[in-house]
């Protein structure tokens, strides 16, 4: 592996994912570049960017990782119990957008490196990552356009990829205790190497380069789309599903939390205002009722079909 | 065991607290009987009272459950891995009130009863629950005054339970990736038979009718100090601990969302509105920084020693 090829290209990605999108904001993020004392239980070092009440993002956060690790956490390693304790080494870009506009989905991404550094043994390495966007009210468009620019950054590493990883996301990212899916998905894939080094990272940047073509049109179709206070109130009702997801299921929060990570800098993902209802159900027929129907429901959107 | 007077003392309990926190709100709780279908992974009934945008409570609610399982979930056995997987029945009485105003604490209170029904063997019951006091806007004399309820109603039972059930509490009710408390505590305890069934039981109780002597002379002390915006967004900011809580570490939690509970019931602990800033700290010397130095610390609040 060449963990500096990993690590270089993190980091411009980071780099360029935060210049456009302060671009489309207005506003610019504030950069926290932090280390840790190898004397804790995590050495290492990173960049956290965000902003928050954004000309466009309400909250939003773009984090550069690497960290070096003395024993493998209980989330790394359930696919891989013969790694349990060993050291490891993660490095990754993650970020997550909440945008203050209702018709602006919120969008995540993520990419990363993992190794697993099994003492007298050669490294175990994988990547992982994807991308998946939330909307809170649904447009087919976006949809479709979202998931066919993460197909066709797949496609040169195989016509397979994109299906298998489509439905990996949308098995993702489903709240069991709703019955329900986070949005309308995207890619995900984690413990990938199958590719061997080069062409796995190959494809890690091809996900990663993918982020702002897939995002940054959609923010300009929906960004001066009017709302009020209906919008908005259903906007942090369900923003409080991503929260639920996110604290509950989602492995890199966890893993982040249990290994003694950077709480503020994991839970950058946060949205900045959320609020719970007991039992609220849309009204049949309403825009909020189509976002149940149409878009929370797995469906071939980069194909078109309904 | 008597199931059925443990049932009975659980949907009495739950009337009494219902009825005069009605009373001190002022708008009545709505009430949601619920029965599952033993066709379903849970069998069993219950009763979810609560209200939202009361007078006195901006969202709050009281549980009674009941439930028959066929496995017992891994949250539940992992101080008993020999009971894994057997059926089991599991009753209680839940809440959680969240207050407007923020100089009135949010509360938790939680009595139950949990019977192992492993097949061919005597049923292994035990009792847990506790309460748990969190303020935004911290005051002595109500954390002595709840911490000494608590204690006095322990008492009959034997003096070293209120200092264990307290300990336990300030390490059960801790955010281990903030290094921080979730309030003040107050008693915790788990896995509770030593006093054999009739005295464990009679001790449940004991605890279940000290809740409202514990909470309702501080809600009636604090419930007309004036506050504003600055109050209302810290409070709102402090909630999303009780939010990364209950979703990252709570027992209970975990336990009703693996096992198929039903969730709306279940997720009536979290806030009505919750915010989340990025690495906010508070001025030193305000009354805000006074709760992290003076309140978010184990003490002895019982004694009244600083």
């Amino acid at each position: 592996m060449d963990a500096n090829a990993v690590r270089n290209y993190l980091l411009d990605l980071q780099t360029r994912i935060v210049k456009a999108m302060q671009q489309a904001d207005g506003h610019s993020f504030v950069t926290d570049a932090w280390t840790r004392d190898p004397g804790g239980r995590l050495a290492g070092d990173g960049r956290t960017q965000l902003v928050e009440e954004g000309g466009l993002l309400e909250r939003g956060g773009c984090n550069f990782s690497h960290v070096l690790g003395p024993a493998m956490p209980p989330s790394a390693t359930q696919h891989r119990p013969e790694l349990a304790g060993a050291p490891f080494e993660a490095m990754g870009v993650s970020l997550v957008f909440h945008p203050r506009n209702p018709h602006v989905p919120t969008v995540h991404m993520n990419v990363r490196m993992f190794a697993a550094l099994p003492e007298g043994k050669p490294p175990v390495v994988w990547f992982g990552g994807g991308m998946d966007l939330t909307p809170y009210y649904g447009h087919e468009e976006d949809a479709q356009h979202f998931h066919r620019v993460c197909r066709d950054a797949l496609q040169p590493f195989g016509a397979t990829l994109y299906p298998r990883f489509k439905r990996w996301c949308d098995e993702y990212f489903f709240l069991k205790h709703r019955n329900e899916p986070r949005g309308i998905g995207g890619i995900f894939f984690d413990d990938f190497s199958e590719l061997g080094f080069d062409e796995s990272f190959a494809m890690l940047r091809a996900v990663g380069d993918a982020f702002l073509p897939a995002y940054l049109p959609i923010v300009e179709r929906r960004r001066n789309t009017p709302y009020g206070e209906r919008e908005r109130d259903f906007q942090a009702y369900r923003r409080g599903r991503y929260v639920e997801f996110n604290l509950v299921y989602d492995r890199g929060t966890l893993f982040g939390l249990q290994s003694g990570g950077r709480t503020e800098s994991i839970l950058m993902s946060m949205p900045p205002v959320v609020t719970w209802r007991y039992d609220w159900q849309p009204e049949p027929g309403t825009p909020e009722a189509r976002l149940y129907n149409d878009f929370l429901q797995p469906r071939d959107w980069a194909a078109g079909a309904a």
